[in-house]
């Protein structure tokens, strides 16, 4: 079989810009990937804080990378990762279909959209409940429709939104919202949106689809029920990676840990890039940055263990 | 005098996105640098490696930094930080003009190439001595350059200079060049650029002009001249920054010490980001993710510093 030098897993801006650097330095590259652009395809408003776009809309960016990514010299492979695994200093990287072999792997699987684990949204999932405004918010035109979270991506679906939905409710679970002033500001001035502070979401109800949800007022200590048509939750992310056994230590937060100077993980030849790991701020930019860094690492891996060869 | 809650000291790829994302989270901020785009209105060969670009131009991309800057809220100030102090809590920034204050400052004042201290290099400069084939090279039109380095900026340089020069001496003072496969190949394919290993300069003679270097050849030891009109040295980089008193701590490198997670400096509210820091890779995309690192930071700090008062 093939042996890679290098498997990247995962096509966001982490995997793409580790892609791009490894093909470039003529690594022999294969990259895996269910899609491209990651979370960018989710963005619910435009980019304005990628150097070089002013402001670009998140899948025209994600065009743009994957476009940048193709026209090189690797190997690409539209696929989900399910397994790693190292035995006799090479790595077996496993989709459902096919055994994939290589000398060092970069994971930039990223992360998703946080499950609440609330009663009804597993049932209803795809019948109202939603995680990604601009994927599903089309579905919504002149309907009400429930945002669950106050933060960044809380806020920005519901300007997504406003521009759909008749009304929009807007649930954060503690006193205070934690959204920037900027999007803040945007909402303030949008008569659909009705901010709902101290809101725990208990129960997402309907019949074939969604039609209500109950959440318990935590100042008031009473429960509430809203009439609405979907509700889309927007409580934050968890990361995504596959099979690791014990390649790889995990902090509280679920995330990779990897050397911050290196990306290097405890296992050599497997480097971490994106929002899989420990990395403080999760943006495009600083993604993009880890996934250099991390392709620059593995390249230097591979080269001292060429000499000793 | 106004104070700004954070001023950003340097205009290249580091400092413009620090600016960027500054001024999108709502900073009064203050942007110092004498030229935009840094390092990158030097590249003398075609980017290929920011993701979202095919293939640029350094200085194209540096113009699509500048502009995207400039579309935002901050101030820009076009001049040369020469001193950065701190006293009771505010930072004062210096330019030979005017004193700024500050809550806070981003220090990405970044490196430029090399000086190596031999005879003759000071008294040429401007005269046959150059650092920058991009903004000195076309002088040197069917006439015979040295280039000093055998790194990937000297071999870029003579990529560069074999669409211009007629003969180019590309010397490496080790017994083997470090550039990467992919550049070595375009230069062997060059009949223009002869590489000469082992070789340490010594002397850069002329009269008005350069004519001549002097260097030795390390393995026969012996001396050797060349006639040349023109000696680009490309001897990789040397961090540049302000007079910064006790404020920062240096390694070996000299260059300035922070916390890799957070790009803190060991003076509270004093963060750093791009070649000028100890970051191990530098890059233009990496340089870009240290920015808005170094702003989430600064934000984060100035947060709270004010829910303090």
């Amino acid at each position: 079989m093939n042996k890679y030098d290098l498997i990247v897993v995962g096509g966001g801006p982490a995997g793409i810009t580790a892609g791009i650097y490894s093909a470039r330095q003529g690594l022999d590259t294969l990259l895996i990937s269910k899609n491209f652009g990651g979370q960018l395809t989710k963005k619910a408003v435009l980019i304005h804080n990628y150097p070089g776009f002013k402001k670009i809309a998140g899948l025209d960016l994600a065009k743009k990378f994957e476009e940048h990514l193709k026209s090189l010299d690797l190997d690409i492979n539209q696929d989900e990762v399910v397994k790693i695994q190292k035995k006799n200093s090479f790595f077996s990287v496993f989709t459902n279909q096919k055994e994939f072999k290589s000398k060092s792997v970069i994971l930039a699987t990223g992360a998703k959209a946080r499950r609440l684990g609330v009663s009804g949204e597993e049932k209803f999932l795809g019948k109202g409940v939603g995680y990604c405004v601009v994927c599903d918010g089309a579905l919504f035109a002149d309907k009400k429709v429930a945002i669950i979270g106050g933060g960044n991506t809380g806020f920005e679906a519901a300007q997504f939104l406003s521009k759909i939905a008749k009304k929009i409710y807007l649930l954060e679970y503690s006193s205070q919202v934690k959204a920037d002033q900027r999007n803040q500001r945007i909402i303030e001035n949008d008569s659909k949106t009705e901010i709902i502070i101290n809101a725990q979401l208990q129960k997402i109800k309907g019949d074939k689809f969604v039609n209500s949800i109950i959440y318990k007022d935590r100042k008031a200590q009473k429960k509430k029920e809203l009439k609405v048509d979907g509700v889309f939750i927007q409580a934050g992310l968890e990361t995504v990676y596959p099979e690791l056994g014990d390649l790889v230590d995990f902090n509280k937060q679920d995330q990779v840990i990897f050397d911050l100077k290196t990306h290097k993980t405890k296992t050599p030849g497997l480097f971490v890039a994106g929002d899989v790991g420990v990395g403080k701020f999760k943006q495009i930019i600083i993604a993009c940055g880890e996934g250099a860094t991390a392709s620059l690492s593995a390249f230097n891996y591979l080269k001292k263990n060429e000499s000793k060869n």
